[in-house]
C-alpha cells in the first residue's frame, strides 16, 4: 500500500485570474504584504500495491493521461510507503 | 521576502465527490490499484515582510480568515525565507 501526494501547479509563464483574485481578497483584508497568489491542486491518492518502481512509473503515467494538463501544468508527486 | 505553501484538505470525515470521480476516470483507464483519492488545493503566497513569527500568525489568519473553511476543511502551511 502506498500513498502518493500530487501536486498540480500552474506553470509559471501561465496567468493564474484565481490567485490574481485571491490576492485582491487578502488586500481588502488587510493582508497588504501578499504579493503575489497562485493557486494549485494538491491530490492524495491511495494505492494498492507493493511494487514502487512500478507504481511511481504508473503514477507518472496517471499525471500525463489525466490529473494535469502538460501544456499549461507542471506536476509533481512522492510516494510514501504503507500511509 | 517569505514565500509561503498552503495546503488545503477536505477533513477526512467529509465526503469528496470530486475525488471519487477522480478515482472512478483512473479505473476506466486501467489504473485499477487507486483505491481512494482526495483533493484539495495548494497555494504560494509570497510575503513582502521580514518578521517569520508574525508572517506565520498572519498567515494563519488568512487562512482561516478566506483561504480555508474551518468547517470543512484543514489546513496547514509552511514558510520559505527568501523564495
Amino acid at each position: 500500500m502506498y500513498k502518493v501526494i500530487i501536486t498540480v501547479r500552474l506553470k509559471s509563464s501561465v496567468l493564474d485570474p484565481q490567485g490574481t483574485t485571491v490576492k485582491g481578497s487578502l488586500h481588502s483584508l488587510g493582508y497588504t504584504e501578499v504579493e503575489e497568489v497562485r493557486i494549485g491542486k494538491t491530490m492524495e491518492l491511495w494505492l494498492n500495491t507493493t511494487d514502487q518502481v512500478e507504481a511511481g512509473k504508473r503514477v507518472d503515467a496517471m499525471c500525463r493521461r489525466l490529473l494535469a494538463n502538460p501544456v499549461i501544468e507542471d506536476y509533481e508527486y512522492r510516494l510514501e510507503e504503507g500511509a
